[in-house]
């Protein structure tokens, strides 16, 4: 397979370029019967968006999404066949790209793109593009409706650091996604927020960009879900989130603060609360052994700080011609971190949902057996 | 799928249980005509064995691994076919076991065993034991063999931390499994490797455990290896090394430390050495968009502190009474670092070795098209 | 996964009902670097077609494919990345069906679909509709655009029967996609489809449909693609051709005319041509021990007579009423074996270049290894 | 991926040659808690066996299982884990062989497999040998015992046609396992069966071989299993049962038959039954657009007369020299059907068993969702 495709049983597949006619996603494996939560989608989607805010590109795109299967038109309801949304290209100004058509951005995905494939869209970044990642956050979106009607799940990420601004802690029993919008950096430390601003205004100022990391969390997810070995949940979780673009790093529970401490003090004691077993502590991140144990699931990515700058770099041309490359100043963004909080999300609610309907039939009582 | 399975064209199923028949693995996709490396994947198998220092359990398993198909007996080539290979278990003492059938050890996978599946295993870990592991270690030194036959990649995995003692810098370029192994700690850094012997020595007096990461480089990679979207090499990676048990976290290139960067302190500017472009630095650690560059990929994974201890623990058992929870001193390693090098090595090459082949017919020009 | 792809390397994902908004595929997997046979998909489409000739039906689609992703609008090469197709759907009379909606028609999926989804859509055939197939034609020209390129691969079918009619025996080695279409039946002997003609006219007077099967030859087919078990080229094949609308059987080489044979008159014996090693006879059609053998591949396809037919026939409604059902004369073919020849030659082409590319990285040396 | 795996949900995976270590079956996504049905495995094995009777090849084994993984040594029920068997090569006189290591063998896979892999084993038929089919049959006991304890499925198979005798009609409602076991040739028709003798003991008195067909009968599956597109469960199941060793055609329900009649003959009516849905007819063979209806499943396999004859042969050497082969009489089955009638009824088994998984999740009611 060639990698445009991720779950086993509710599975996305995205296609589209940032330059052609458009991007979009196709979903298999949706159960029949779901309202499509086509408000849902396009909410995530505004967050998503370019342009959104002072603080990202001014590249317009509505991003609304056109739906081309899967849902009965007279009911609304998921048909339990393939969910195709498109979003369109409209903001296309490829000539914009006419000049780095032969030569190589640095730490963008120019030269490795003709390495493996002996060409590239010589407009845009092509599937490199963020736009990529329209599709995701609308199966995403789906993902997170069929999450919450069935188990009441709820999945909230947030902007957890800019540069070198970091949030105060979080209660991430309580953290809502209306906190998180609150302010246009989406990290719910409004004084924090203030700061990461000022970090983002300044990079842009400077014709630079910063990096930062995103805290999120799913509260209501069951025990049992993941798999023992190579699909453990945090396995399964940390390929989705490092395929996000920019990712540089992902973490777990306590993460690499783990790495120091010593097992008295990180294990989590089994408890009983309400005759629920639960754990004491969730030092874990809501899992053991790659399945969910109730609690909720903790997690951090870290992305680097973007490769598109103003400022002048040194990089080659496709036949090894030394070059200065400064591009016109355009419509990027200084720093994702604000609009890849609906991409997190996405990623999480994807591989949860194909957990949920993996869970099914684990155990012999599912099939509804008698001896 | 239930996760048991992992590669697209080099694909690896382990199976096993810690106190049944055996452990073992299934390869599936390897080329034909490759002479089997026994003795590599013997000798790495002897770096992941208990028992092999004073460092670790005193579990004893001489681990040697038997042959059940995939390779002429004739030639000693592989056949194309799938290639077998068991581990039997020798040393069970189930017995050690009896105590805690009915309680859920602290940071184990029992209880999510049990509500996965309903039901565990009641002797030893069943598929969370390390003992898993074998089958990926076996294949991914064979896996190792493949990239270093086509391409001379070299893979080398060192312990950079156990608890709060870091490995100095450590020459990426240079460094030799050969180094690594001089210290039973398998940190290349003797002075840092001392002072850990000591950490994990003194976590074990304490009857506690202690956590730690490790870094790995692979050099020789070439250009292209990879893929745009969900299977980003980075993504795969992490996916393959938070599928190992106790791991909390996973990073490439300056990893989280590039969070804290502007762009341009942090792009790889791109240049040409000998005729051939590339970069300059190397802070992506060798990947670009998911694809390879050419440079080094360099990653490091933290692990946290095994669960298994010998104080005191609360806990409860399956009908929810609490309960303190002490083992017997057993034979569980206080740090799996040492022997977790292997098994990152296994699984960087597992995933190395199934890109190689996944970029087999990527361009037209690899099926010999004329128009 | 939920069925609606198919293909390892070489990988399509169909989408969309008959009365949605349109029908389409994602190819993922085409390497980079193909022009792309746009002319070519419009004609395979333009065979498939409803409307095309006073044999089939009267609904009319002209079924232009719309590019939305995947091919370098500068150009026109494929990029390596998805390649999204989309066809609208522009003449849905869904009042055609509003009196069907609660009932469930003879030997259509009305009821199966309900029973495994619980809902079905109320206005067409949904996913079960013949339109499905659009999607799949237009991959498969693409696909035998590959083939063509890199092999010289032919890929013709044609209607060897319908009802009781048979065709005379074809040249297998001559046979064209020009000589097959010089008749609206599709049946390159002549004679044979005049009588076809009047067979499917006289049924179509009669308010009723006719079966009958297709013949399919790919000449080309190098020495060395398929695999030893479970995907056997000839499975492969088996599993796509009887994934197409109201298929009942198929059968390779001599099929089931070989169960009546004794061995010695079915074995194809080894010879040599020009220097190449060649099989006498080709009774095993192309395939031994699920590999093929450089012969032209040889297989049919039998299908049944289509369930719509304009005749009272009784049935029940979705709360077991029995009723008696008759559709106004409608725009349904009386015989699908026409317009299912590129169906045929399109399930054919996927298999093989799926196969093609899954040949790559057989052999160590396919890794340009050195010990 | 290799083609040495099947299946989705419940997945097997065969491994070995028929003269190396040994062969076997890795079977992964068996629910947990089943009682491990080792009794069954070993009598359908005992069906598969070569030496079972006159009729077939006297190499004898004695094919007992080694459990090695997934099953509870303390209860005796599937963990949830893969369960692994192996059954050890005993009688392997790879002498017989060497006569034939330069040689390609007319109608087997000699010459394809080494136009795949550049090699072959050197002795007997590697993968291609029937003996693969043990991990098969295995694995198809155990999916045979699921689906009886969760649905009262029952699966038969039997021989239908030898040569050009024919079983009269068998009563597919009543037929079962101890009927079509009660002559060595299993075809429950006894005077068929008698003729079906004669003629295999003819061919093999002659140095010939013979080939003939199976049918196969699943009573009991429930509505809504299959789906909709590529995995039709018809397609499924043609494709698993054409990965048999000499199958040359697959037909369902009326098969081939069907292409000769008119809509209005061939078409199921819906009608009641005790209250229940249910075809009056089931010339469909109990699926409609690929998903099951509930009426029993039926469907017929043609296998040719096995390649292995003791008459002299033409063939070539691998250097192109003509050359006449003749084996020294041995121990080769000349019919295959008596011990093909446990493996038809395995790989309906596994496919079924897939489905009957693959059906949980198909509605959003499956997840107990509520809005």
């Amino acid at each position: 397979m060639s990698g445009n495709s991720r779950g086993d049983r509710f599975r996305v597949t995205t296609f589209g370029e940032s330059h052609g006619g458009g991007v979009g996603v196709v979903i298999d494996g949706c159960p029949a019967g779901v309202p499509f939560p086509l408000a849902e989608i396009a909410a995530q989607l505004a967050r998503r968006r370019p342009g959104q805010s002072h603080l990202s590109t001014q590249r317009k795109e509505d991003d609304l999404p056109e739906l081309l299967s899967g849902v009965c038109p007279e009911t609304g309801a998921t048909l339990g066949t393939p969910i195709t949304l498109v979003v369109r290209n409209k903001d296309a100004r490829s000539a914009h790209y006419k000049d780095m058509a032969n030569l190589y951005r640095p730490s963008h995905a120019d030269y490795t793109y003709e390495a493996r494939f002996g060409l590239r869209a010589p407009s845009g970044g092509g599937r490199a593009s963020a736009r990529e990642t329209v599709g995701r956050v609308a199966a995403g979106a789906l993902a997170q409706t069929l999450l919450r009607r069935a188990h009441g799940v709820e999945i909230v990420a947030w902007v957890d650091q800019v540069g070198d601004v970091y949030a105060a802690d979080v209660d991430e029993a309580a953290i809502t996604s209306e906190a998180v919008d609150a302010h246009a950096v989406r990290c719910p430390d409004i004084a924090a927020a203030t700061e990461m601003e000022a970090t983002i205004v300044a990079a842009r100022a400077a014709g630079d960009s910063v990096g930062g990391s995103i805290r999120c969390v799913a509260r209501g997810v069951p025990p049992g879900w993941g798999a023992p070995v190579f699909d453990k949940i945090t396995a399964d979780l940390a390929g989705a989130l490092m395929s996000l673009p920019a990712t540089r790093g992902v973490e777990f529970g306590e993460g690499f603060a783990a790495t120091t401490m010593r097992g008295s003090a990180h294990n989590d004691a089994f408890t009983t609360s309400d005759g629920a077993i639960v754990t004491a502590t969730n030092r874990s991140g809501g899992v053991q052994g790659g399945i969910t144990t109730g609690a909720p699931l903790r997690m951090r990515v870290g992305f680097k700080p973007v490769a598109t700058i103003f400022k002048p770099q040194q990089t080659v041309t496709n036949t090894g011609e030394e070059v200065t490359f400064q591009p016109a100043k355009g419509r990027h963004d200084p720093c994702v971190l604000p609009r890849a909080v609906p991409m997190v999300e996405a990623m999480v609610a994807l591989v949860l949902a194909d957990h949920m309907l993996r869970a099914l039939g684990a155990r012999d009582s599912d099939l509804g057996s008698s001896s």
